[in-house]
């Protein structure tokens, strides 16, 4: 090694002796003939007192030093309480420039100025930070601690492969052009799914994998075309099992930040938490839920309420939101694609005021308190038409609320279990929210395909797909989903029809599944499983405010890396070499599609 | 959970307890109105008796069973003491079939007759085999023991990208279309190189992961297009330090299977391997060194021997090899492109015999066997050419006479660090034995480009290329390489020396490895590292053929694999989508490499 202490670990016991250290110049204030560094390595900072003019002259910030030396007390009054080796200096004997920096783009602050694009753009001089430092740090705990957990109940990790087949669950798949099959590709998985799901019938019985996974998304919001998820999947097992094993997975985690999370976690089946709180992953930190109004106005003579659905939210305190803000509203239900957010102001006086009071009956205006819960002061808002669409703006304007009015504490944790979620959705909805519908049929998978029927819809499901509901449980924490599973179809006649209800016939099902459908004949255990997402538990977990906080090279929208420019043109060459143009004979499923596509 | 015990956990202990079990049935004998079960899963076998016809008439090998029933001592003469629980049965109150089994296509047993293709197209069933099952468990095994022993030494496990930018490292990149940059594509990694320096730059100063790695090669021998590394930096280390970490790492890896390999492990040079053993990863379990005969013979008259390098290895107890073996020996030789292998029979009375001994010299006659160190009874063979071409086969030759005469034994364990390896090597050579020469140069990278020159070469490294050693290091077990690292540059200018000598001009450094340069100008560390081939390892600890043995779902030849039949045909949709028919304007690199493309 180049050195014999690392910086933290100097302390007063260290006093009298020779070291020698490493470590870059944080700091440094000249005093008259003498230099002062603060000096930064993994472990901390020490002070290093240089008194040779021509040793300190040519140090600059971020220089990465040799520094030989003795540990000194501090002359007293000198101390620094707040510093771990702040009771001692080292006084330099030798001065060795090990490498030298030229002037930063950003200083090495918590604080800085640039915006994300110039930070990722030299992400290493980002981590030298002390929060990008410890996030990447804390990462690194929480994989240990899970898996350490997942070990000590009996788990084994398994690789899966990821070059692989599509397992369309949703999105686009990466693809990989394969040099050696020309007009073959590969694809990056999506998860490790399928092959977990193989695992089970391999005997394992319970696997885990901190995997990689990809989906070529169109990068809404805070998605990376490259993720990770802590990946669970068990034999013989059901839902509480599988739950249980979730909950001690997230005390464990959330235990490194030293919070205890009490269990069991409160469940809520889907369709509660879309009545109450207009969203499939309720933030519950905080009540305020939703009231549906649509009886209450069942005969209203005001238009906009003739709707076949009506709900309202109420704002603790709104009343007194000024004109400016009220607008506001508008805009924020407008980017949600509505028209606006109605709103009836509850005054202090009691008095009910703002433009749509004055078109409600008096009997309506006397029962709007007690039908929403307002109390004078607050503000009512309502949302009127489809029921699904009523309820995901006041649903989104619930979360607004907890936000602007203080009622989402900084430091709150409210996990929940969201239950019975539907087994399909319409195809079309799938697409409207940005998915990647699997199969040509009227009904998509709202989990996956691979996801059972509760036991009481197994008979039903394909006649009733409307009102089927899955095994399936996400957990949500703070309105957020961090994971999600399901008890999965272990029979290949289940799973052929379900195939079937999503629009996959049996010559495309053999074609893309048909090694699951091969292994289900062979003697496959019931079997389920979780994902957590690892990027999002790990962004809540350190208070971040986007998973790329907490991903040492993380890229930004559209998929693109500031820091090595990724991805880039290939070569001539290249693109010769991988095959890329290679297109094989027209194929039977090929055919089908490209014939279907021309018919629309 | 669908069961209240584990099979292999039962024991007297139960007995007179009501049980649920999960599991396969593994085998089933009849007698007479009674089924006797051996019920399989994760954790072992238990014996289970089935008293009602009805209930056992169905049932097949492989079938899911829930079976619930009593634990009872099985009947004197009955226990069978080579099963952990053969002192107990469990009476059949219920048989619940969870799952069916089709015949099975290859019987779960720990031989099987069908070939790897068919075990690896149901790989499922194949993972129910005893030795299978172990491997990859003991592989989770590895992983963790590395993984604590890491973290107990303070290094924090980091994800790096995998959709990426190239970085050249001896082999062809797979690449990924980039479906929202049409015309741009993403890299797989060789290795996290690139990525685990810039950890280095960013301060962390110990980074480890167990990363999945991807090369587009030829699938010569024993390769995968995927496999997996566990991928060590450090910052501030000398070479000693990382081969002292590997050795760690190495020992309580070997621990898993009962093995104490002792510390220091040996150390050879690069030119001290090829000289006594003929490779730069000798298979030190046995000794054997090669002599050097070409001084011997400089004045020789036989004209096979005229030759820049003469060299001999000495086959103990080869004399008394027939005609036809000794023919075998011919055909050795020209399977690596040698014309064949000399030989001199030393009979057992002293005689020296085969066609070679007649055209030497009475003094050679004499010489020969001092030289050789050969005794009667022996067999000496010779090769004689251009001196790498030579040792080459006298190595080839070398480890088949370790394997043919015994001096290999089963249990064996031999380690040893090969050091000071060239730097460059001529890149024709490194095109010849497969790689990818990175850089247009007469030179390319032995290690990759990112190595150090030793600190003696610093200054002449690009004046004398020939001589020049890298600061090198790799761990070889057996003869395999199992692992390797070096020092890495850590400063700019000497890394665009490198680059320059590989033929690698400014535009192109710049081009490709721009944002490394860019890193090493804001206080670069000395840093350097190791990588562990995992799956090598594990096939050694397994004492698998191949590394597809320890893979969960590995490939075959040709990067195909038999499960999923990936990878296939993409769709004209997908193509479109993807964008893979999208090429970017020429960009001056490109045109570039076009030109001289063309120029050839």
């Amino acid at each position: 090694m180049l050195r014999t202490h690392q910086l933290g670990t100097l302390s007063a016991e260290n006093i009298g002796e020779t070291v020698t250290l490493t470590g870059w110049v944080a700091r440094r204030r000249d005093h008259g003939g003498v230099a002062f560094l603060d000096l930064r390595d993994a472990s901390g900072f020490a002070q290093v007192v240089v008194r040779d003019e021509e040793d300190f002259h040519p140090l600059r910030n971020e220089f990465v030093l040799q520094i030989t030396g003795k540990v000194e007390r501090r002359p007293e009054g000198n101390e620094n309480p707040a510093l771990a080796t702040g009771q001692i200096e080292v006084i330099a004997d030798s001065v060795v420039v090990l490498n030298t920096s030229a002037p930063l783009p950003f200083q090495i602050d918590e604080h800085v100025e640039v915006g994300e694009e110039a930070r990722l753009r030299h992400r290493y001089l980002d981590l030298r930070r002390p929060t990008p430092s410890r996030n990447i740090r804390l990462r690194s705990e929480a994989n240990r601690i899970a898996r350490n957990l997942l070990h000590d109940d009996g788990f084994v990790e398994i690789e899966t492969p990821t070059l692989t087949r599509s397992t369309p669950e949703g999105a686009r798949d990466f693809l990989v052009p394969a040099r050696l099959a020309p007009g073959s590709w590969y694809a990056l998985p999506q998860s490790p799914q399928l092959f977990k799901q193989l695992l089970q019938v391999g005997g394992f019985e319970k696997y885990y994998q901190i995997a990689r996974c990809y989906r070529d998304e169109d990068f809404r919001a805070d998605r990376q075309p490259e993720f990770t998820q802590l990946d669970i999947e068990a034999s013989f097992v059901e839902q509480d099992d599988i739950i249980a094993l979730g909950e001690s997975l997230v005390q464990a985690i959330w235990k490194l930040i030293d919070v205890e999370i009490p269990t069991p976690i409160a469940r809520i089946t889907y369709h509660e938490a879309m009545a109450k709180y207009g969203s499939d992953k309720p933030d519950l930190r905080f009540g305020l839920e939703l009231s549906d109004m649509t009886d209450f106005f069942k005969d209203t003579e005001f238009g906009v309420f003739k709707a076949p659905h009506v709900g309202a939210v109420v704002m603790p305190g709104g009343a007194s939101q000024p004109r400016r803000t009220l607008d506001g509203w508008q805009e924020f239900a407008k980017q949600r694609g509505h028209k606006g957010l109605a709103y009836v102001l509850y005054k202090e006086d009691g008095e009910l005021a703002g433009p749509v009071a004055k078109n409600l009956t008096d009997v309506e205006r006397a029962g709007l308190a007690e039908a929403t819960g307002a109390t004078p002061g607050d503000c009512i808002f309502f949302a009127a038409g489809e029921k699904s669409e009523a309820r995901a703006l006041l649903g989104a304007a619930r979360v607004e609320i907890g936000h602007r009015t203080g009622l989402i504490k900084e430091g709150d944790w409210a996990f929940v279990w969201v239950v019975d979620a539907p087994m399909f959705e319409p195809a079309a909805a799938a697409v409207a929210s940005g998915d990647v519908a699997v199969g040509t049929g009227a009904w998509t998978a709202v989990h996956h395909a691979f996801t059972s029927p509760k036991p009481e819809f197994m008979d039903t499901f394909d006649t009733d797909p409307e009102n089927a509901l899955a095994y399936a449980y996400d957990i949500v924490c703070n309105g957020n989903e961090i994971g999600g599973g399901s008890i999965r179809i272990h029979q290949a006649d289940v799973q052929q029809r379900v195939f079937k209800m999503m629009g996959i016939d049996e010559e495309a099902a053999q074609e893309k599944f048909g090694f699951l459908l091969e292994g289900f004949k062979f003697g496959a255990p019931p079997h389920g499983g979780i994902a957590l997402g690892w990027d999002r538990v790990l962004q809540l977990l350190t208070g971040s405010d986007s998973i790329r906080d907490v991903i040492a090279f993380p890229k930004t929208g559209g998929g693109f890396d500031p820091l090595t420019s990724a991805p880039a043109p290939i070569t001539a060459q290249q693109r010769k070499e991988a095959g890329v143009d290679t297109k094989p004979e027209a194929k039977k499923a090929e055919t089908n599609e490209s014939a279907k596509a021309e018919a629309k």
